[in-house]
């Protein structure tokens, strides 16, 4: 077995809990030249054992840990049992529900592991080179815990170069359909699994829908980056007058109106395909108005480098945004960059109520729905902010 | 009408939104011997109007803006108005509900006056000298928007002091019986406005009392500082397997002991008579795990001057609670302390998990209700901080 041993006072992050050490964290490898992925102790700089995980000499994030015993890394059963312990804590949070994230990595103990369960249907990723040389390992613990009708790779993510991992879809277990549907709310979508966004849809947001309830029963709706129309179509389930969802993609919007059709709600939420950014200003030029606008965008911030770039994106949304409610109206914005923190979220959307001169409250601030665990040592594992505000004057 | 002109530069942060006025900040007033509560103008440095408001020599909170607009702040009419704003807000936000918090001082531009709506009956508190001399105005209004049975005044509150106001409890209109019952999530509790903490009873966790769904199913729960035992009541009716309230207060616990009858859970929710920083101690030695552990303290940071100690109270019991949770037990804990920030308390946790020698999930992340709404302009109205943690191994 491959033996790192950390810098001096390097231990203190993970000893807290944190799963990742970084290259230059690393005093010595007992074997430079091992294969990416391969299982690796993990000690510090006095010689004390800390754990035991995946080594990849490409990635900047060298090791990460999934366990602080001994433990066979290289048998299914260590990650049929990891996995059988996430769905424990989903089936007590979701009884009965179908489809939620099984897997979210490091807040499950298997970093660089993404399960999503549609049905009977897993979309997965492998987003370290640790889980993708234990693909077999993984589909055999998959199969084992879900008995699933299909399981299917999303590999295609950016972040896998990271890791020196190649993009690519590719079918791992039995079958996939070109359309798979799922519950949320008592609401049915169809999701592609093979080339929707991410592992097909967000399973993030489902508690957070719900917060439309209420707010939008007779009111003008806007969806903004409306993607398949899940909040437009909440919206109006829960009595919206109207409900428009804008996107800039054709194949999202078309979905969304089939979503829309799929409960009956053809007509009370439309779609447009549009650019948002442009649509909100034109809108305003008509002198639309709504009682709640969703800004739901996708991640403005992919690294910290253009943080600065992004956080003008998010001001300038919002603050037109805002500038389109009426009196009493209510704001939904979320942003799931990472980078952009809470607090600075936050701070933006203080400034974004001044820009549009209105004075505004907070009803609800919101994160990621618990399927989507954040580990209280792993700040990278909380990405999602939403917000509420609602626009007094 | 008083005038009161602003120090140079000292009009940003009232411009921003922020409704309070410090006697530091003021230049001038016309009328230095003004009766503390009296109607006054704001104006910047330069001689400009920024919106009028009631003035308190006395307090160190000297200006509380009401207007930004000229405004007759010694007619019922303006008073009416805001609060029907206010129900307005709860209306859209809880279709159909009876018991809310309907007026949420500056959240709802009526800085100085909070009522809590009980059904029929109001229990309301004046905070400020200028709401406190317009109370037979303000009691004028309540009386037009809500049509009560009965108006008690809670002014049993030391922040009054502050204002130069005495304490004291106070029928303003109709009745009010011993015990007034209340709906929260379908469960009845009764509910004592004259003699009950703050304006009777807690409505700050009506929905984190719903977090508790699905994680008691079957599970011991244990509800420390329990109060009248809503977060008990709650898991009992959410199937745990016992609940347990400890809380130092005969009354409080005779209290939750009939809320648990009234709910026909008499047995399965029990309460006991005891001091939690022992009681905490004495379970842990007794050996007892709980599947569910809920931390919601009264205030322990009264103010700035006392938050390192109140923090290591925190630590403490959120430690010990952590302690007594069996593998993939959950811990819902709260601070209303508003001096103890959000980012604090979650620090805090992280540390008590490391001293509980436990992994910790953050499974969500919640604030007060949306009765309770909060100032993006205004940090001081968000207090509430409710955490649900699940302890992994």
């Amino acid at each position: 077995m491959i033996r790192i041993v950390l810098n001096k006072n390097e231990d203190k992050r993970i000893k807290s809990g944190h799963p990742w050490v970084f290259s230059n964290e690393i005093r010595e490898v007992s074997d430079k030249g091992a294969a990416p992925g391969a299982a690796a102790e993990l000690y510090d700089a006095g010689g004390g054992f800390i754990g035991c995980g995946h080594y990849n000499s490409r990635s900047l994030i060298a090791f990460r840990l999934l366990s602080r015993r001994q433990a066979d890394l290289d048998q299914p059963e260590f990650y049929e049992q990891r996995v059988a312990a996430a769905l424990a804590h989903r089936r007590a949070l979701y009884p009965g529900m179908a489809t939620f994230r099984a897997v979210y990595g490091e807040s499950d103990f298997l970093p660089g592991l993404v399960v999503d369960k549609y049905g009977d249907h897993l979309s997965v990723q492998f987003l370290s080179a640790g889980m993708d040389v234990r693909r077999e390992l993984v589909v055999e613990a998959l199969q084992r815990v879900f008995a699933p009708a299909g399981i299917i790779a999303r590999n295609d993510v950016g972040v896998r170069q990271l890791e020196g991992l190649e993009e690519r879809v590719e079918l791992l277990a039995g079958e996939i359909p070109d359309l798979v549907e799922m519950e949320e709310n008592g609401l049915r979508f169809q999701v592609n699994l093979r080339e929707g966004q991410k592992t097909g849809g967000f399973l993030d947001q489902k508690e957070n829908h719900l917060l439309l309830k209420g707010i939008s029963a007779g009111k003008a709706v806007l969806d903004c980056f409306c993607y398949t129309g899940s909040w437009a179509v909440h919206a109006a389930s829960f009595g919206a007058a109207s409900a428009l969802g804008i996107d800039i993609s054709a194949r999202a919007v078309a979905q969304a109106a089939r979503n829309a059709e799929l409960n009956g709600l053809t007509g009370r939420a439309t779609f447009e395909e549009c650019d948002a950014f442009e649509r909100l200003r034109s809108l305003h030029h008509e002198g639309r108005r709504f009682g709640v606008v969703v800004m739901d965008p996708p991640a403005f911030v992919k690294s910290r480098k253009n943080i600065a770039e992004a956080t003008k994106g998010y001001l300038t949304v919002n603050r037109r945004a805002l500038e389109l409610l009426e009196p009493g109206g209510y704001l939904i914005t979320c942003s799931c960059s990472f980078h952009m923190g809470r607090e600075p979220f936050r701070d933006l959307l203080t400034q974004a109520a001044r820009l549009a001169k209105r004075e505004v409250r907070l009803v609800s601030a919101r994160a990621q729905a618990p399927d989507h665990p954040v580990l209280l040592s792993f700040p990278e594992s909380e990405y999602l902010k939403c917000f509420v505000l609602q626009a007094v004057g």
